[in-house]
C-alpha cells in the first residue's frame, strides 16, 4: 500500500540541526536538569481572565458549531485591530478565523499555489515553512537573508528565484533571527512582488513583540493589499499558544475561497475559544504589553551581557522572543557549539543550522525562562564561548 | 492575480439542493418562525461536566502547546475505546488527535492521494466529501448506493470505478440516509478494497447512534486493519460539535506520517479540550447513551407516524440522527417538496438531491428538535405529502 508522495516527502531525511533539541528533551525526561533556551513559548500561562471568558461562553451555551469563517464579533475585533495598527481599511469580510497561525500558513499557501508551483520563503526560517509548502504539493525555494545585512532579505536575492514563482513567505518580526524588517526592506520586497506578480504571505504573529523601530505590515504599502495574505495569531501576543487560534487577513474574494477551504479542512474553530479571544483583544494593548514585558526585560539583559564581551556578537534583537548569536569567533559551527554547551553545561540552544543555511555559525537563544535563570545561563554561555575562542 | 485551481475548484457551480437550507436560514434571520429539520446538531449543549473538566485543565496550566499527535492520555483513551468496541488491538501509536472529524477526513485523504488521483465516495454523501477530495487536488468519483438496497453500497457498483482509484470513503452509520452498513455490505466493500488495492477511509463519527443491528468497523474485518483509516470524533457521540475534536485510527507507520502532516496543517489541538475529551470518554457509555437518547426517542416517533400513512416511505432508520424519507409518491422532486413545504408551512428539510443523485425524490429530516415540535412538524409534513399525492 503506497501513501501519497505529498505526505511521505513532507520532511527531507538527514540531520537538520534539531538533534540537540531532541537530545535535550531526552535528557530532561531522564531527570537531568537541563536549561532549555530552545522553545518559542512563554513561561507564563494564558491569563486567567481569558480562560474565564472562554468558560463563561461555553457554559452559556456556545458549544455547537460556530460559523466556519469565525464569529462575526471576533472577525470584527480582528479587523478593527488590524485597521488601527496599519491604517488599511479592514472589515470582517477580510478576515478568516483559523485554528492557529500554522493552519493559516497552510491555508494561505493552498489558496495561491498548485501542485508543482514554486513558493519562496526566507532563510533563516521557522521550522515548519518548507514542510508547509511541500504539504500542499508545491516546491519550496529558500531565499537567504544574510547576517551581514542584519538578516534583512534583499530584492537582488529574491529576484534570483522570483521568475515563475507564485508566492513569497516572509515573517517580521522574525523568528528565528529577531530582526524586524525595515521600511526599505519591505518596499524592496513589495516592488519585487509587483514586478514578478508574486503573492505575498506575511507572517506577523510576533507583531506585539517589538523592541526597536516600528512593525510595518507590508499590506499597508501601496498596491500591496490586493496581493498580500497576512497571517496572525493570538499565540504570541496573548500567550495563547495552546488554544490554537489565529487568522488570515486578505482581500474579501480570497477570504470567500478560504472559507470554502476551511469548510473542508477544519470546519471552523471552537466558538468559546473565539469568545475568549474576543475578550482578550478587548483588553487592548495593556494585556499585550503585560505578555511581552518579560521578553523586553530579557532582551535588555541580553544586550547588557553581550556588551561586556567581544567574542559572541549579537544580531540586533529588534523583535520577537529570540536572540540570534554569532558564535563564529569560537571556530565552532552552531551545531558544534550547541552540542558542546549542552554536554558540558546542560544548557540547550538551537543551532542556527536548524533554520537553514544563512544562520550557520550562529545559535538561537529563546528568552523564554525566568530572568534570573536566563541571566545565569547566558553568562555561562558567554564564558563558554570565551573559553572556546581562547 | 490568480488563485490556485485547487481552491477555486473546490465547489462546483450551480444549484446543489442547498438553496432551501440557505433560504430557511434567511427567513429565520428575518424573524420568521421556521422549524429547521436540516442540521446534524444536537439540541442540547455540551454536558457541563465536560466543560468544567476543560476549564480545570486550562486554569491548571494546560494552556501551552500540546503535543502535536495529541496528549498521551487521550490517545490511550481513544485507543482503549476503539479496541473495546471492535476487538482490534489498538495502541496510542495508532491514534492521531485532530481538530475535529473534518480535519481527519482531510488529513486521511492527503495521506493516501496525490494530485489527480481518483478517490471514491458513496452517494448519497455528507456535504463536504467531494470538496474534501478536490481540496487535496484529487478527483472525486461517486459510487451510488440506491434506496432499493436500503442505501447499502454494492461491490458491483464500486468495482465499476475501482480500477486505478486510490481510496474509498464510506460512512456508517450513515449521514444522510440513516443506514447502518451490514456485515455483508462491509465484507463486499473489504473484498473490493483488497482486490483493487484501495485504501479504505471509514467515517464512523455516528458510531454511538445505533438503533438497529450492530456497528461494525471495517477495520475489524480480516486483512483490513492495514489498509483502513478510521475517522472518529467527539462531536456526535458527546454533543461536542463546537469543540472540534476528533481522531484518525490507522496503522502506526501511517500515523507517523500523519503527525508530520499535522505539524504543518494544524500544529495540534488545544490541550484543555483534549483533557475535556479524555474526561468525557472516561464517563463511558452512560454519557454516550444520554446524548443519543433524544434521537432514539424521535426515531420511534418517526416510525410510528410513518406507519399511520402510506404516501411517504421511510428507509430503515438504523442509525444516526436522520430519517431519509421517500416522497416520490407525491410526484415531486426532493427539491420541489422541500421548497413547497418551506413556503407553505415554514418547515425546512434537506432535499435528497443535496446529497447526490441516489437520494433524488427523497428528503432528509434531521431529528434535532424537541420531541413535541418534532412530532407536530412531522405530522404536518406527512399531511402535506398526502395532499400533494391526492
Amino acid at each position: 500500500m503506497k501513501l501519497s508522495k505529498r505526505i511521505t516527502h513532507l520532511t527531507p531525511g538527514g540531520s537538520d540541526g534539531w538533534d540537540v533539541f531532541y537530545r535535550a528533551r531526552a535528557m530532561k525526561s531522564a531527570g537531568q536538569p537541563v536549561i532549555e533556551l530552545t522553545i518559542g513559548e512563554h513561561d507564563i500561562p494564558t491569563h486567567p481572565s481569558i480562560l474565564d471568558a472562554m468558560h463563561a461562553s461555553a457554559t452559556g451555551g456556545h458549544t455547537g458549531y460556530a460559523a466556519v469563517p469565525g464569529t462575526q464579533a471576533l472577525r470584527q475585533a480582528v479587523a478593527n485591530r488590524i485597521q488601527s495598527r496599519t491604517g488599511v481599511p479592514t472589515t470582517p469580510a477580510n478576515i478568516l478565523i483559523t485554528p492557529g497561525g500554522q493552519a493559516a500558513l497552510f491555508a494561505a499557501h493552498t489558496a495561491v499555489c498548485d501542485e508543482g508551483d514554486v513558493a519562496l520563503y526566507i532563510d533563516p526560517f521557522y521550522a515548519t515553512y518548507p514542510g508547509t509548502i511541500r504539504g500542499i504539493g508545491a516546491t519550496p525555494q529558500a531565499i537567504p537573508a544574510y547576517p551581514d545585512h542584519g538578516f534583512q532579505p534583499r530584492a537582488v536575492d529574491i529576484a534570483k528565484h522570483a521568475k515563475g514563482a507564485k508566492s513569497l513567505l516572509i515573517n517580521t518580526p522574525n523568528n528565528p533571527t529577531g530582526a524586524v524588517y525595515s521600511r526599505a526592506t519591505l518596499q524592496e520586497i513589495a516592488d519585487t512582488c509587483v514586478e514578478h506578480d508574486l503573492w505575498l504571505i506575511s507572517d506577523e504573529v510576533y507583531d506585539t513583540q517589538l523592541w526597536e523601530g516600528d512593525h510595518i505590515s507590508p499590506r499597508a504599502l501601496p498596491d500591496m493589499a490586493e496581493r498580500t495574505l497576512v497571517v496572525g495569531s493570538m499565540s504570541k501576543s496573548h500567550a495563547m499558544t495552546g488554544s490554537r487560534i489565529g487568522w488570515i487577513c486578505a482581500p474579501s474574494d480570497i477570504i470567500e475561497h478560504l472559507i470554502n477551504l476551511a469548510t473542508h479542512t477544519t470546519y471552523g474553530v471552537a466558538g468559546y475559544i473565539q469568545d475568549g479571544a474576543e475578550f482578550a483583544l478587548g483588553e487592548g494593548v495593556a494585556l499585550e504589553d503585560e505578555v511581552s514585558a518579560p521578553f523586553a526585560r530579557r532582551r535588555l539583559i541580553t544586550e547588557s551581557l553581550l556588551a561586556k564581551q567581544n567574542i559572541v556578537k549579537g544580531s540586533p534583537i529588534q523583535g520577537a522572543m529570540y536572540a540570534m548569536l554569532d558564535i563564529r569567533a569560537t571556530g565552532l559551527t552552531g551545531e558544534g557549539f550547541a552540542n558542546d554547551l549542552l554536554n558540558t553545561h546542560s544548557i540547550a540552544t538551537m543551532p542556527g543550522e536548524s533554520f537553514g543555511i544563512a544562520a550557520a555559525g550562529h545559535i538561537r537563544v529563546a528568552m523564554t525562562i525566568d530572568d534570573d535563570t536566563y541571566t545565569s545561563a547566558l553568562k555561562t554561555l558567554l564564558d563558554f564561548a570565551a573559553l572556546k575562542a581562547a
